[in-house]
């Protein structure tokens, strides 16, 4: 596959699985696009520097995915892909084991190097730059947010359902980026045993 | 004050309150190394950067504070400088309103942006470089979890303590860096209501 490969106007989501060929020219976009975003912050990130790790034309990825702040947003988007599931994960039980299926879906995620480092990488970006951050933001909010606090009991849904992520959020800096012992070391079944609790009172008890 | 002031050789901790002249040459380059920590990286950044930013000699940022690692290192520990309180106000009074203290404490920190700011400075370096990470957990794991762990009943005492901190740093981050809502604008008092049992809850109660 080159670079010469006619490109789509509204590509589909790319497939999780190399081609014999390695991976499609989109996903090579976007790989490069976090690297770039990773390495060098929003700010100072360029099309031309995204092309050139990706070694295309800088015409393509602008062809591919428009200016910097969409090329940024598809980039967040794919990584995120796995927490786009949240709501579906959540809502598939009785909501007194959401808690529990919502902690083993977040290790699910992190403990895989594969789906982990691309969402570190725009972390790392959205807590660095303001444009970055409401990318993010706006992405979070629409697609968890608004679908899953309207299913929960009580009063500030959405206030306790981001506390929950807090929890899930800062245990993931603190194990995987920090790598602060014995946290960093913990057995996932331990930490699940120890979360789940947690997380199911901030999504199902409305205390104060 | 000027640069030519004579360097000492074990400084003291810099004064809270400006002087009538400024604040001093040491803070000065404290707050230079955290801005250009922040802005260029760990690893891109550097002492004639930092001593440009201060308006003093390279030579007086190394005579005061070593080199870069241990600028780092004084940067972090003066931006810390609240956190490494936390030990004394969770010991300061029953076990069973540490949750309460830790979590009220926190928020002080945070809410007042003369002690927010150097702090989120540095923990954005320490999520973007490596060797940041490591000084920032050597300190953390020294100054904090050392003296709070033994003093909490129960097993794993350490990985509750630092699963009660993830809560609020999870916390910190999705407040004041991605500044979610509709927890970037919540009442300060509410988020201690709900978060000071889930602390003392890691604290004190040793279930799994």
């Amino acid at each position: 596959m080159t670079a010469a490969e006619s490109p789509r106007r509204r590509p589909g989501r790319p497939s999780r699985t190399d081609s014999p060929d390695g991976p499609s020219t989109r996903e090579r976009i976007l790989t490069a696009a976090r690297t770039e975003f990773a390495e060098r912050g929003y700010d100072k990130a360029s099309i031309r520097g995204i092309a050139k790790r990706a070694e295309v034309d800088p015409a393509l990825v602008h062809h591919y995915f428009g200016p910097k702040e969409q090329v940024f947003e598809s980039a967040l988007e794919d990584a995120a892909q796995p927490a786009l599931s949240i709501p579906d994960v959540m809502l598939s039980g009785p909501l007194d084991g959401a808690g529990e299926r919502l902690t083993r879906f977040m290790f699910g995620v992190w403990e895989n190097a594969f789906t982990r480092e691309p969402l570190l990488a725009v972390i790392r970006s959205a807590m660095n730059n303001e444009t970055a951050a409401a990318i993010f933001r706006r992405m979070v909010v629409r697609n968890v947010l608004k679908r899953v606090a309207p299913q929960l009991p009580g009063p500030n849904a959405e206030l306790r359902a981001e506390l929950a992520v807090a929890q899930l959020v800062g245990t993931a800096m603190l194990r995987y980026i920090i790598k602060v012992e014995p946290l960093a070391s913990a057995d996932v079944e331990e930490l699940i045993r120890r979360l789940a609790p947690v997380v199911q009172h901030h999504l199902t008890d409305p205390p104060a």
